[in-house]
């Protein structure tokens, strides 16, 4: 039998770069999609797009849809609006695509009561790119990129069945694992770095200000002064700076977000960081050369195996 | 008058990537070039690639030269062979390639003595790969890359612009400033980063053995048990801890030198940076989203300031 998108109309709510990805990507592999979207002005863009078959304002649209993509950021994503809950079919199959798994499951499965939860699938597809809004999506976003699922107990497995071949059309890596544990691998491997990397262009800052004699994000950076910190500093920024403070320079909103809904095993993440840096300062301070060699070492030595290509899917 | 580096032979002191890269371009631009290594497997393979003119493990290869590089790793370049030291002619020019400036400056006025420091001056061409030894050294390494020197007081400026002439002439960006504002500019920009990024990959390993209750750095990565949580932190790290951890997994021997000898600067930034990883965390803690989001978007702001082109020198 055919995938539940080949079978029925498949709905996507909002069109950013997820969900407009999302909508080229299934019209060109011949779904009818339909998207729900907030202003007239993006439903009218996406059209001129071709992102997907049919776009309104008006959630009736959804009716009929055997599948619901809910492509929103995450604080409408958790606050939906009651008529987008109305609008929903009874029998569709509905997942999102937030970027913390924990508190939308507990969301929605609150929103949809005993029985509507059991067809929720809470997914993660992990694909990005710099850019946001109705002009972002492009084709084969996901194609070789984690697809992650957090089903819960009470989940359909036919409803994760309808979300995985549809990932799998797109060219995912489907990854299913408890929504806690995905929540504590992105606090670790996407959030932190997030913050540790905010931390080094404010320190950085902090420093250049200390070393000028002004105030640190005092906007002085034009001054051209003999010998002025901030000045040599710009000067000699190099890609290695350019790398660590990449995440660090990203979306504020997003890193808010993340840290808002992820608050628990961000801070956790934050204090197996302090240890580390703990440790790192510990053998500078001590003059303890050869335990710092060591420390680098590992860290040499560790990060081939966090890069390594993605492994088959892990079963949770 | 021609330069210095065009009139007389010129020396560099080892051959690894920077020795190497600096006596292709010169020989490329009509240099007499003569290299003393310090194994004879090395010289032979400097012949083979053609890296300079003349290659030897003898310092007597150094006599009639007009201006010699130092290209030394740092721990060789603070204590130096006194075979080299009583080879280097009298009236020559003497420059280095440290990535730190004040203990190499000082190390070396002691041992030139008071007449012979005068002709000595610091210099950090800031120029790398990731690679090193006698198969690194590329041509136009140099281009449009800071090269800056820290001349003390006493330092006889024809022997400041007989480097200046060399560095111009390989297409460097010439920046003079204080031995100790190099310091604390290195430290800020590429010292810091390297410390952050390396406390990311063993706080991460903290985390992810935390979870999967293991001990961290057991280099147990290739289980594959259900809800492992390093496996599911593979399958999920993409290009922003990829990027963030990059010089973090750098070599150690590096990073050991750089904190070994610039202690002081970079105890100073750490503490700069501790407290703007303070601030974020303090924000997470107390659920202040707004002044999250102030600092978010203040390093938002930082990181084009920093990343921005480089300016004219700054006149130290």
């Amino acid at each position: 039998m055919s995938a539940l998108w080949q079978r029925r109309p498949v709905g996507i709510v909002g069109l950013g770069l997820i969900g407009g990805s999302l909508g080229l990507d299934l019209l060109a592999r011949g779904a009818e999609v339909r998207a729900l979207v907030h202003r007239q002005a993006t439903a009218e863009r996406a059209r001129e797009r071709g992102l997907v078959s049919q776009v309104s304002t008006d959630p009736s649209l959804l009716q009929d849809c055997g599948l619901v993509l809910l492509a929103l950021p995450l604080d409408r994503l958790l606050d939906p609006e009651p008529s987008l809950l109305a609008a929903l079919p009874p029998d569709a199959v509905i997942t999102d695509v937030g970027s913390v798994k924990g508190p939308v499951v507990a969301a929605w499965e609150t929103l949809l009561g005993p029985e509507g939860s059991r067809r929720f699938v809470g997914s993660h597809p992990m694909a990005g790119t710099a850019l946001s809004g109705v002009e972002a999506g492009v084709a084969d976003l996901f194609r070789g990129r984690p697809w992650v699922v957090t089903p819960s107990v009470g989940t359909d497995p036919e409803a994760v069945e309808a979300v995985r071949q549809l990932a799998e059309a797109l060219g995912s890596l489907w990854i299913r694992c408890d929504a806690s544990d995905h929540d504590r691998a992105v606090a670790l491997i996407s959030h932190l770095p997030v913050l540790v990397s905010a931390a080094l262009l404010l320190g950085a800052d902090r420093g250049a200000a200390a070393g000028a004699g002004g105030e640190p994000g005092s906007g002085d950076h034009d001054s051209r002064e003999p010998s002025d910190l901030p000045d040599l500093m710009r000067a000699l920024a190099s890609s290695g700076f350019a790398d660590t403070s990449r995440v660090g320079g990203g979306n504020p909103e997003l890193g808010t977000w993340m840290a808002r809904w992820n608050r628990e095993a961000l801070l956790d993440a934050l204090a197996h960081y302090r240890r580390a840096l703990d440790g790192l300062e510990r053998a500078v301070l001590e003059q303890n050369w050869s335990e710092l060699h060591s420390q680098l070492s590992s860290s040499q030595q560790l990060r081939p195996a966090f890069l390594q290509a993605p492994l088959p899917p892990v079963q949770g």
